[in-house]
């Protein structure tokens, strides 16, 4: 299918349809727009309301379109209802995204994640593949997530953090790291092959986290020890930081109500 | 207007004016030089000599284009005189350049920053927004500058170094760190949410500074600590390695008569 | 030389000379296929077999093609057989690439670099020129090589790993490292200017290397330390991690024979 001759028109943002290629069976909700440049592969469905900026790609074919094009399957891809990929993504087949997922720019998705609902990549964001995301996870700019790690719902991640999956370089049996709900990870904090991190925890800037944390917890440093409960933060000076979503609304569920009475009606 | 009914014609690089968009209300000096696949918003203005090579997008739109299109109005970019914006630039509109800005590839500027005279940003640097840079100020690769952050005048600023503005993450209020004239930041170090980095210093690699620092020294280490005065640096060799204009000229409007004698001469 | 009259026709991937720009002097072997959006500049040659993904510049021009445009030359770019250059790639003109070449996306690599067979850069490397890589050198993700850097063979770097050239920045005369054949850079190591780190090594996650390494040995730590001899690793479990050909046959030339039995045959 062909998205000129697909039914889908109007575009009110500026999308020309200028150099656009879209492969075969490709299904583009009728309300959803596409920008200029964008290549979108074979067996992507794009939901209702979304946007693709210009210049992406979606539905990137894995390596078997290199070596074997006559026998390769593009994988499925799916992009919910209300999403908005800003300008020189690129997403691999084969990735699942919940509905009103965004990003900023250039950001790289390869094949077989699953992402939830509200989920936001940054600018120069890396995802290497094979993991799973929660609901209203985020990343900031240049954050690198290792093939099979798992993230938890509300996490959020700040520049420059890597998750890795390998002790003794190189590994044939890669395992990713696992994060909690809630849990906040500051810049440059690198996460250690297989660790546990709790839900509510913080990472601090440039930590080494080679051990499991319970939940809860703050760790920093290199290598990171625990420092204290994160709910003891700010205590000398009568302040109460963590758990953040009590101090923390914009773009939450709990926006408007306050986190303890949204979790009442969970 | 649209580019080629603009008059402007006669390009000596290679840009064929192949698949390029231009907006409304943009205005390109007749000696200026805008490469193929290139987007250029509403309300962008670009000075003499200047060249934007090719797959740049110049005046992005910021979020509320993609919200309400029908009531946004994009604000005004200007790009001075001489600048060469390498090739894959991403540039948000609000953004204010002086002459002679240069950039690698890939870079990516958020909206509303002002640019002194000479600053050049290198490939994949990725300034947030909300930011004030002095004259001559460099970032080398892949440098992430938060919002509402600000930069003196001769700053150089290398691979992978981070500025934050939130110290319990995440915040409302965010408050970016400030850098003197002349500062050296080496490659990883970052900088906490509100410090203050006097000129003349020297920010070692991998360092992590959350207190201010004092004119002419030497900050390293994790949690950073003060060195020594930078003038002492060389010292045990018989060496001035800083103030390092008095040993470094390439570029700087010194070059050919020396520091000192262009300090006069201010 | 215009791609589509020089004889070169069919492309089995999803290539269809959409917004295509070659240059002069141009050679691409018939076997090889050119994607979507690609600019080729002048004098590169492609070898049999090669790939280039959409998206991708080749031979991109240094700075006098910007100033002196009349008088200026583009150096040769020889990409040797069987590539798989994906997506979004920045390859400077004055590059050398032995066979088996292949990338991630939006990989940028600057001028006068000779590589060997069979290397491997990861999305987002960013090699800075002038540099030597061996036979079966790999980067992962987000990579910055600095100018006058030398890699061994089967040499590995990991994510936000950065390689320096400079001690008291800024520099005139940059000195880059020298990493010997085997050796494994975990994940944000630096590299500081001019050490020479021997064969068969192990750098630890966030070193910095400021002082030669011997081979077989492990550093870690910032300022790194010597931990143990690589041998040693892994001796409390019975186990050999170290040299690790002994134990990791993917994608190497002893794949399916052994490293020893390998080492016999050359």
């Amino acid at each position: 299918m062909v998205y000129p001759d697909s039914g889908f028109v109007t575009l009110n943002v500026k999308f020309n349809q200028r150099n656009l290629f879209i492969g075969k069976n490709v299904t583009i909700a009728a309300s959803a727009k596409i920008g200029d440049n964008c290549t979108i592969y074979d067996n992507v469905s794009i939901g209702e309301n979304s946007i693709i900026a210009n210049d992406c790609v979606i539905g990137e074919p894995l390596s078997g379109y290199y070596s074997d094009v006559e026998n390769y399957q593009n994988p499925a891809t799916e992009i919910g209802a209300n999403a908005l990929i800003r300008s020189h993504a690129i997403i691999y087949a084969g990735n699942r995204f919940g509905d009103f997922f965004s990003t900023g720019h250039r950001v790289i998705v390869r094949e077989n994640n699953v992402f939830g609902n509200h989920c936001h990549l940054g600018t120069f964001t890396d995802i290497q593949g094979f993991s799973v995301f929660g609901n209203y996870m985020r990343t900031h700019s240049s954050v690198h997530i290792c093939q099979h790690s798992r993230v938890g719902d509300f996490v959020m991640i700040y520049p420059f953090v890597v998750f890795t999956n390998d002790k003794y370089p190189p590994t044939t049996i890669p395992q990713g790291p696992e994060v909690g709900n809630y849990t906040q990870i500051a810049v440059n904090a690198v996460l250690h092959r297989g660790v546990k991190v709790g839900k509510h925890c913080l990472i601090g800037n440039g930590s080494s986290i080679a051990m499991d944390m319970a939940d809860y917890t703050f760790f920093a440093g290199n290598p990171a020890k625990l420092i204290c409960d994160v709910r003891d933060l700010g205590q000398a000076k009568g302040e109460t930081y963590y758990p953040w979503p009590l101090r923390f609304e914009r773009g939450m569920p709990w926006e408007g109500i306050g986190y303890e009475n949204w979790l009442k009606g969970e």
